[in-house]
């Protein structure tokens, strides 16, 4: 892929530390879409968030993504990173569109405080819908999809990660809940009509049944295609919301707390009674 | 098994059908609980339902279930066939204690109309869990785990069978949906804390991530172990909770539809949008 990861050898379990959430109205200029996420990193590390996580498609909403793809590595990833180095923070940084020989790719990169990329992931479902006086959407239609799950460790935990439509397939989850996942991470531009009907269920669902904090960071404000469903959300490993935004641009702040999982997992051990004598899932996750 | 399952061969795909869910407060009268359960199932079958589910352990909860396990078939077993045959309705008999060999098994059993037993599924997972300042309760200590999983055509569509606990384990229901489930039907004894918390997001999600309808008849009152979490419900496809109860008993009606089932499918078709190739989800069911 032209980018070596810095796989985060011997780095510790889960540890306490704060988490930002930045809900983001990005649009189709993308120096201003830059210009706010870089902000918005600046205040969140200034309150003490030792990772930072934005929205998908940060960088650039409109109607022409393929003409809008990024060459990664270049000037888009390495103003990640920068941001990263500068503010001493984890950036997990949404997902932006990746330039590839033929159609481009939704990528979600994470770096590291030293500005190296600990993990890359490129959405593998991708949003074909066509919802009756609601959104019709084909996102097939302009994006590839990617072709692996992956996994991350981080100062602040073992992460897995996902975008959006990912969210509707459970499988992919409690794959990474499997291989030590402590905290699930969305990237999201949900819709405001399947958001309204499926975000909350879905998200709270994904922290209690694999008992993983669920960073959830969506886009909000009208798109061409749709208007964007907001309510970005922070829950905990027992399907408690801990911060919630609303629809407006916001960043949303969590303690997380390696001991909240602990005890979760303790009181409900569901990732230890799986029966897989009766049922089996396997899957190539990198990480 | 000493009881032969009637296969319900060349049933017609999903009906529309009225379904009736019996929310009760069983308790260590076996007598008093089965003449509950029959009161409800004449009146549901006189408001036209012709789907009527009764909770988990509906024949008896106290404090020595094994020493009330009954025999299959035996009494109790043709008390629930008398049941479906006289009031012809699909009778799902929530679950009684199964007398084995050794320890007793949570079975749920499926009665077609003509009094035929179309379905039977013991649970596979067992509740072993200890919530601080909650409930703390070892079900394996009395019960064994089934060794399948169990899906069953019906004139009302093609259901899969769980009991309680099981609904923390995403990849049971999406066998059954995989398996071309409609109805997912989850008879419970949850309990009142761990109810409160995890209940409504859970069913909400198997109905949106597998959309299919969610049948969920649990017990409420106050119990030996715990205080029950009621809130029965039917989920649509979508989703939405189409009606609930509170914490008494209660009998709640819904109205399926295949149309809505077909029209979930059609706006968002997450069952075959699955990466297959990525993860894979093998199992055995039976039905």
């Amino acid at each position: 892929m032209g980018y070596n990861l810095k796989k985060q050898k011997g780095v510790q379990a889960m540890k306490r530390c704060r988490a930002a959430l930045v809900q983001m109205d990005s649009q189709s200029d993308r120096e201003e879409n830059m210009r706010c996420a870089e902000a918005a990193v600046a205040e969140a590390a200034g309150r003490g968030a030792e990772f930072v996580m934005l929205p998908e498609t940060v960088e650039y909403i409109g109607e022409d993504f393929a003409g809008h793809a990024s060459r990664i590595p270049g000037p888009v990833s390495e103003r990640f990173a920068g941001m990263a180095r500068k503010y001493e923070v984890w950036l997990h940084a949404g997902s932006v569109t990746e330039r590839q020989e033929r159609k481009p790719c939704n990528l979600t990169m994470v770096f590291a405080p030293d500005g190296s990329l600990a993990a890359m992931y490129r959405k593998v479902h991708l949003f074909d819908v066509a919802v009756e006086d609601g959104p019709c959407y084909r996102e097939s239609a302009n994006i590839a999809a990617g072709d692996g799950l992956s996994l991350t460790d981080t100062a602040i935990g073992r992460i897995g990660l996902s975008i959006c439509y990912d969210l509707r397939f459970p499988q992919m989850y409690r794959l990474y809940a499997d291989r030590g996942a402590e905290i699930l991470a969305v990237a999201a531009n949900f819709t405001d009509t399947t958001g309204a009907a499926h975000w909350e269920p879905l998200l709270r669902a994904r922290a209690i049944e694999n008992t993983c904090y669920v960073l959830a960071c969506g886009q909000c404000g009208t798109k061409p295609a749709f208007k964007a469903h907001g309510h970005s959300m922070i829950v905990d490993p027992w399907g408690r919301i801990l911060s919630e935004a609303g629809e407006e641009p916001e960043i949303l702040y969590a303690d997380l707390e390696p001991e909240a999982l602990r005890k979760a997992r303790r009181q409900v051990p569901c990732l230890s009674n799986q029966r897989n004598d009766l049922y089996s899932l396997t899957g190539v996750v990198d990480g």
